[in-house]
């Protein structure tokens, strides 16, 4: 193999590091890897801390002592997040979206890759300090959005369904009352998919009264476990008091004129 | 602003350049946005494609000519595949996973990030040559693989659902029968979803008889649309005559002997 470049180094300490959030990389595992100095590998690390934070692809933080080193952690800058939630809501707010009894379309924008994936960046730096061990979803629409956030965490995604199939292995049936419409509604979730006292984060794209949420908590209780976050795209004023307390969404649904077509959704405050 | 060096502009370029596969960049853009010469920029090309073909990110094709330019097309390399592959038969042949009924659990492999990133590249590489407008997926266990591989070749994801809901809008309703169960379902997708005269992906995790996969092609007929790729992680031997003619599978399934606890999965040759 050729020596490595510096530009070589780079690519592979960025890549390295932002594939394992959290994870301490001491520096003299970089200095076997790519047999160079210390003093080189610490002027490395200073390029691609500020390349990250030029490009806002996250943070490098650095531990100092003797078992110290470096680990990424993800972040999102404020002015970032506005420009996505802002253009998200220029997005959602067409009036064309509107479907009877006031839903909404949405299908074109939680699909698709580019914005799922700044959403999941949002959400990763969001959740990453709770120390999240899976990340959740209720198939079938949020979990472009929960995969992509698992895959920023590092951490492996788990999907609850509403029915048992054959391919599940034993599992575990809840019931839970969805907090709009008080129908009565069905989560499995395999035995296998976590250990238990693992600490859960759900994701969704939209929240109205919180039935799911908390069907999500009951599920997570069976497997001795802690939802430790909630976080949706979209959460809507009304119902003011929902079944969850704690919950995170980035944006803010607050009403949907179906008559006059005006569709009002605003970024959240947080 | 600050002059960008040249370890930023390989970053951007990077970036720009594998965010839109197939897209043709010409130098000028680039010389217009750092604002450098046409020289140094050819000399970071030159860099970011010896990087990708380093570390199989994929290629850097260069057009000649007035209306040239470069662009980044999706690759990975045959011993990148053989050690993907011979990893994820190792892991799925292991005898814990056999469910009643010769079913096997993959859920720990379907679902999580970094097993199901290697398998989308390998599907983006697969089929990018086809020139995809959309990656479609049945619910559930295919999405996340679907979504990566949408990402990957920068085309929006489309999920087919089993029944309706009210955020879906006016949609189409196919029925078809499943191949092994020959049992009748039905598969949704709303009418909004895909443009007329598309060229349409097929990716899932699992295929038998290809029931589900012709129920696919019927339902983009509908969309006076094209089924150009199919694409599963694995395929089984048995039944050798399937309802589709072409697809590609990763991994094939030769057998699973519940009673000695043996499952008998292999890399596909293609």
């Amino acid at each position: 193999m050729d020596k490595i470049q510096r530009n070589e180094r780079i690519a592979v300490l960025l890549k390295m590091l932002s594939d394992s959030p959290g994870k301490l990389f001491t520096l003299g595992s970089f200095t076997e890897l790519f047999g160079s100095a210390k003093s080189t590998i610490s002027e490395d690390i200073d390029i691609v801390q500020k390349l990250m934070a030029r490009f806002e692809m996250g943070l490098i933080e650095t531990v100092p002592g003797a078992s110290g080193g470096v680990r990424f952690v993800p972040f999102v800058g404020k002015n970032s997040i506005q420009e996505v939630t802002q253009s998200l809501c220029a997005e959602l707010s067409r009036k064309e979206r509107i479907l009877p009894g006031g839903y909404l379309y949405m299908q074109d924008v939680i699909y698709d890759p580019q914005k799922v994936s700044q959403i999941g960046r949002i959400f990763s730096a969001q959740f990453y300090p709770k120390g999240v061990d899976y990340v959740i979803t209720v198939e079938t629409k949020g979990i472009p959005l929960a995969y992509i956030t698992a895959q920023y965490l590092n951490v492996p995604l788990v999907i609850a369904r509403h029915y048992n199939e054959a391919t599940d292995g034993p599992s575990v049936n809840i019931n839970y009352v969805s907090g709009s419409s008080k129908k009565i509604q069905t989560m499995v979730l395999s035995l296998k998919s976590i250990k238990r006292n693992s600490r859960i984060l759900f994701i969704d794209d939209f929240m109205k009264a919180g039935g799911t949420a908390k069907g999500i908590i009951e599920l997570a209780k069976e497997f001795e476990s802690e939802v430790v976050g909630i976080g949706v795209l979209i959460g809507t004023v009304e119902p003011a008091k929902k079944l969850v307390d704690d919950y995170f969404s980035l944006l803010t649904l607050h009403s949907v004129d179906e008559e006059n077509g005006i569709i009002d959704i605003r970024p959240s405050n947080f």
